[in-house]
């Protein structure tokens, strides 16, 4: 008999399973969830405990669709460098992948939200016109001199493509509303006091998405985290029927290992 | 202007951005993506290149959606370890879960799907009658002393719950063929043999549609890969709420640093 | 004739190879490296770029062997978690155990090292009395409500036994300077502010001794992450050998999977 | 208390503490390791138990020195490409970096290993001679259509620089026996059979070595994982100072998104 103390029991809501049956979020999973559910209602179910409306589905599924697939990314090339050493573990390959879903790509999606949670805390209303926080937000981040969560693309100007058609999925099913509009004027005000172009950009977008469903921004990188494991399967069969990893190593290491070079004269 | 001598163009056809436009497998990403598509069906796009029917959508998310939590698992486990002293890097907790789902688990599903192919390479038809390949691949992994990928569970007995119900899916979609059918031959020969009830187990379902679909054998780890980055975040989500890493680690270290006990006296 | 406009030339300064000679950092491996340096110095060679003198060796050395091994740890855990599912794949099994190696643990080497650096940047004297400085930065903490990286353990009470003992090797080979001091003024100053036993602990002796090498603050983190994969291969061979993965993972789940149960009462 | 069957206790030999006592394989850390080992040799008693002879020190510290450093690597432009989206979390870009050395790169130690240890288990006498063992594993590798593991090096030819100087190590210090011997007249065979010149390389001479020791096959990759590791943290810190991920991620996004091309022609 073990005599350690125990501090705390051990508990999830999350699964459970006994001889003939598996459940799920309480649901039973081969009666009520297979067949029923489609792969991002079943995320939402996973992260919720509930199945999401069919407006809330919609939304939800388009937040996390978008983040599946973004072309060739540093993401990507580490899963299919990972693959071609080891390919006897796909599973790791994907896993080198999202190691670098972090603060720089992807990750910003936590930013947004947790900017947006910070003006106005979830389930209560805005204390002051949206107008007012915007300006306080864009001059706290220039007085700290950081950029503002959610703005900005290097390529997609002036306009991110993906942003309108977000909002308008999320308009569509009723989940556009405070935090949505804080966003939108966040850009506004960083456009006025910066002179410049500021698109929302599309993790600015799921992030205040993120923000009206409610999911605490700790969680919110995971959106993009789940969502980019299947584009990272899907680089890796790319990788499969025709490979890039050991053409790009081998580019890189004749160019890398000799003598410096200045390419940029 | 490189001198590095280039074997191979590099080429990818998963994706592609211009400063206006998000193409995705040749599809514009805002205008025929968002909004229409769920998330396993973008899985099935990324992998196959087109958007699934209707039947093959219900199929395709039922399989993946079954892999996506299964309760507290080694995987979950060491996502939630990892995010006890990682909490900056929840991609790196998501990472770390993945690493684990190899051959022992959740990697089945691979085995399952490749014994299929080697006895009915894709696109053929089977070229003896379906009890007599089974027969063949049942006495083939007795010789080797392996044990048939796809059988047996060590809970659910005599079935496991999904499988039944995975076939009926798959049946009333069109897509039970003859990989079901030698699955499910291949089944009743291991259970004649040895006498045991050798159910078979989602794995084994799972990997047995897959082949119907005809997704290479190499990629379809990657289903259950995909599926459990989802699971996973849910995980760390309730970890963050109510954690549990930090209490097993203190209990496992008092037990495990004293000196060496018999429990199972 | 690749058309990309190359911005930067790619250059690495650590390893180059031909047919007949492999040179890390400018030594001929063969000949100069191998037979001559221990594993530690090799370390030390590939982040420096030069061979230590035999006291730094010795302090060197010293530091990085500290956090080798350090028990049963959630980092530990998760690398055995992670074999158990995926035996086929003993690197990721280290990786998975690395990903925790964050802020909580292990990564507060960084955040002692970072603080004396912004205290007294590296090739400087200090501005101020060594008790100055600590003041302000034992203040400036609890004004942020931060615990100061380096001080307190919560099992090693009144001292943590490795810290004296690494200041004494310092001491011994001409490495103790301004920032082991520096952080012996703050662990005094947060002592007399705190009221409380605030041993430095072995990852704030290790920060402050990887400053007076001079290593930047961001790399330090990996001084851990190189330290404790030699340590989790050490806990891989264990669980090869006498497994303990899949008891704590069954406990854990017949414990979790059931109606929530309250311990501490 | 808990009602959870216990089937196994829970123990480990590695490490231990008290409030005033940190203990690594029954060794007091502060006073009988600090100060005294090396990295290597710390390696070594975390494998196996016990303090290296001198003769053992040179000649394990020597293999794992061998696997530090080798160029930019598929695994080093993992870590870079990984660090360069997360930077947050260091520890992830080696866990990524480590993720992909499996059996194409560094793992094929193991292999080596594992050949000689089927040939001659651990502790026994070859029951035939040398070369007659060569013959049959040669042929049994053409038969089956496998390379001969440790044989040949795309770059290093005719020999591998690195093969004799460790074996010359491994000589000097008389660890050099008939794992040693049957590694050479496996070689010797393999390059009368097949006509071509089929140096040992790195990893060869390695895996031989190691059975020299003694290392079960199953952690040999484990040596090239902890050495790699130090590696990547280089790689890391040069990555800092002085980028090259970004330029190889926009390079081959510009190149792999736009119409496939043939720069082969």
């Amino acid at each position: 008999m073990t005599t350690t103390k125990i501090k705390k029991s051990l508990h999830t809501e999350l699964g459970h399973s006994t001889p003939d049956r598996i459940t799920v979020r309480g649901r039973d999973l081969p009666s009520e969830i297979l067949g029923h559910l489609n792969l991002g209602d079943m995320a939402f179910l996973e992260l919720t405990g509930r199945i999401p409306t069919p407006q809330e589905s919609v939304t939800f599924n388009a937040i996390v669709v978008t983040l599946v697939e973004h072309g060739i990314t540093p993401s990507a090339l580490a899963a299919r460098l990972t693959y071609a050493g080891a390919p006897e573990a796909l599973q790791a390959a994907v896993a080198a992948g999202l190691c670098g879903l972090g603060t720089v790509f992807v990750g910003s999606t936590e930013g947004a939200a947790r900017m947006l949670y910070e003006a106005i805390p979830f389930g209560e209303k805005p204390a002051r016109p949206l107008a007012d926080m915007a300006k306080d937000i864009v001059a706290d981040h220039r007085a700290r001199k950081q950029i503002v969560p959610g703005l900005g693309h290097p390529l997609h100007k002036p306009i991110d493509p993906r942003t309108p058609r977000l909002f308008q999925i999320a308009e569509e099913n009723g989940l556009s509303g405070h935090y949505v509009a804080l966003m939108q004027a966040v850009q506004q005000e960083a456009e006025r006091v910066s002179g410049k172009s500021l698109p929302i950009n599309a993790t600015g977008a799921i992030g205040a998405i993120a923000a009206e469903f409610g999911f605490p921004w700790k969680i919110i990188r995971g959106l993009g985290v789940m969502a980019r494991a299947i584009g990272l399967a899907g680089h890796l069969l790319e990788e499969i029927d025709d490979p890039m990893a050991i053409e790009i190593w081998q580019r890189v290491e004749k160019e890398a290992g000799g003598p410096r070079q200045d390419w940029t004269r």
